[in-house]
């Protein structure tokens, strides 16, 4: 399993988010609170909107807590929409081409959980691909792949239904192959405008999900935290789990959830898996 | 592009094998002669049988010259059946699940060359693949993926035959797809007992191949030379480029062929693609 | 801070040290119970004593439990000398070249501690160094400069005296530099045929350190235990932390004790540093 | 051997620097005219200076030709002032504290060519180095100790004075241990305002270094050349080799000479070694 982050609002220095909280996600890299695996140590990958109009992506298979050139395009580089994650391998290889964020065209995506049974159901899912996108598929998790099915069923159209169409394959291909609850998941996608976080399980006890609260309200609770006051009202994090004790900074997102967040405009929608065919 | 060597025969160090000829598989890494890229310093592997049922592999994704690691594992690993490989990638990632040698079982698969317009094909040889083996797929290669083809189609009973059928699966689904030459191949593979080697292209233009002289012969012609009474009369050498200038031990595999070789016994055999269906 | 073994008997497949047991360093690296830090992934090595008289190694940056090529060089080696360490990192950077065993020549050194307020002790302690050795030393550690120090004042004759020395070199050198307790060590060395190892602490407080029991005596104790039966009587093990639950199997090395096994003999020593003068 | 370029002006895209020039740094580590080895892939570095008053670097292992990050980054960072180094060790470790460029507050340095008999030399050498600065040196190569002998010198203060005298130590030390040609470079250092690149060798006969051609006079030259017409006037590059051929763009930097740009300015000034003492 996994961990991770997605920021929009205020441009802010990477290494912001990334090392200075509290519970940072480095530090939960080390020592997650909320996770399955207190070590998310398989690799890790940064994906931020900069200079141009496709997003840069940082993918690396050392330790976040451990890499040198992680601590330095943090401290160098400023974006106003960031995806981060931290990995924890669930059996497939350490390698570049199996860090999060994915990409595509100016979409980035980030998966933490699983497809149970995967080997099982590899071949199903790879197959319903899109044959045109089937040759961009890179590396050999379930997570990217479950990508390249929300791409097939439109997620650059409208991402919602999409992911459920791709979550709706998932459990209907489990449950031919006989896997009881087929998916576990707490995803983030975005297309450098939109930020949609969803999370959902077969079993109905998905892992950990939190947003941020209004900024506006948090400075009035806290009139004297400096941070709050350099962050526009836009501004807004989604996480696996709360990079520090503020009280009040965190609310949890409820099971089978879409958090919608677009500029100061947050929406939670109700999400459920919806057929493929 | 790649280049490869398949050695068996009395066990011998490692380093004997890919450090000391004057033109080793570890020379080439840097300065080949004879390949299409004079660089091959895209990762690289070696496989050995050794003290288990199953060959030991070893990838790395830095250049051959570079690692230490290598260096240190081939002095004090002996074997008597290595395949090593080193790589130019043609544009799939460098990363350890896309370095040869394959394994599968007791199995090995090396390849130089490249399945032409991979991309458009992928898919369509990917589905062709049993769907049993399908999920054993770890890397993004042309090779890998011709591997698990030559699996699917008897590998493991009829080497010659199931070879065949895959590069004739190749050419169909390349020339459906309006790729002019589908395949360009030296290919090695074992099960430990014997070794297969075969020299192939679409357009009959094939990368090199040789194989080694009979070590009695060279001997006579050699009397001198320590390294030629060390090694036992079956021990042969299978290598895209001559490791050495040593006259008349080198001697090249013709075009479509199948070269077997078990203990003492070396068979030159015909080779064409028969049709997969 | 670290965990290590230093392993000498009948050869084994260094599978059988590192991943087999239910406590094995692959597991501590993980989840170390003992150790100073929970997660030792900043890197690990093995050295092993094979075909040459100079001993292997093999070593990686990556955490130990990720890494492959450990898993496949440690299913076919097998020796009956192995040194295998995990590292944590005090502040150095990852690399190989500060990756434990260290060696020169035939030796092998490891060490679990630290000396305290390095940066401040580093230059006096590097120009102590004798001027033939001194660029040899490839990394940046404290450990691999204490083995150094340990060879110039005569490792390869007389290791007790020798590390005795150093160890004095390093409380003095430290006291001159207000540093109240300078040296905190487990440290075991070899020359391939005799095994040192060290517990002490300038504070008295050291890491934790065990050796294995006798074998026969567990023999008696567990007739039914088949690995047992296996193992020479000779063979031992020195441990940072047991490698299992077994009752009896494992004696704490006491405080300022140097142990020296040498085939069926072990031998506890007082240690205590000596003046480097 | 190595190759470098150091850029200043306007800020500009990495990849205009290290990509897309005919012949850009990325291309010279696969293929370099001019160097002494055509591959330099043992790694690399670059230094930028962004939003903080200290430069980042990316320091990598990879070839450049390979890693993916660094086409990221350079995609994605753009500088006024861009250090770029590419390496062909002399035999030091292939690790990221060996990559270039170098960094120590807000200076950056990088090297091409080597100290001639540096074991023989190196003790004496590092203790020459201020001990309040001995305990940064990070990795073993002898251009980052030349950069601290650099900067005991005064390289902060008075940077040709502080590079003659470091100069001239080498030399003289080399002289004491019969090293008859002791150094060989071209360097580059910046405190993030200007720049001081040195061509320099003890033989007389030292590694090539260009300069562009002022700006405005090219633009007159190449009226339809459109990179051209988007730099500044002040914008420089200095470089082991010119990075395409257009003619009239390049200068030969003379043998013992200090180059020194700031701004629109650039001095040649001769460069001699100074005593030490």
């Amino acid at each position: 399993m996994c961990r991770w982050l997605a920021y929009s609002g205020s441009p802010v220095l990477l290494e912001d988010l990334l090392f200075k909280p509290e519970n940072s996600l480095v530090v939960q890299s080390k020592h997650s609170r909320l996770g399955v695996e207190t070590i998310n140590g398989d690799g890790f990958g940064v994906g931020w909107y900069g200079a141009q109009q496709t997003p840069g992506i940082y993918h690396s298979i050392e330790p976040a807590w451990n890499d040198r050139n992680l601590r330095e395009i943090s401290a160098h580089a400023s974006a106003g929409r960031v995806f981060a994650h931290i990995r924890a391998t669930t059996g497939t290889a350490v390698q570049q081409t199996n860090c999060h964020p994915f990409r595509h065209g100016r979409w980035l995506w980030m998966h933490n959980g699983a497809i149970s049974g995967f080997p099982l159901l590899k071949r199903d899912l790879a197959v319903a691909v899109e044959p045109r996108l089937f040759p961009e598929i890179e590396g050999s998790t379930d997570s990217e792949l479950f990508f390249f099915l929300a791409l097939t069923f439109g997620l650059e159209k409208d991402p919602p239904k999409a992911i459920a169409r791709a979550v709706g394959l998932i459990e209907e291909t489990g449950r031919r192959h006989d896997v009881q609850y087929p998916i576990q998941m707490t995803v983030a996608t975005t297309d450098g405008e939109t930020t949609w976080a969803f999370r959902y399980s077969s079993e109905g006890h998905s892992r950990s999900l939190f947003h941020s609260a209004d900024v506006s309200t948090l400075r009035l609770q806290y009139p004297d935290h400096p941070m709050l006051h350099e962050l526009s009202d836009d501004s807004r994090l989604v996480v696996s789990e709360p990079l520090g004790d503020l009280r009040g900074a965190w609310r949890e997102v409820p099971e089978s959830t879409c958090l919608v967040v677009q500029g100061v405009r947050e929406e939670l929608r109700e999400f459920s898996p919806a057929s493929a065919g």
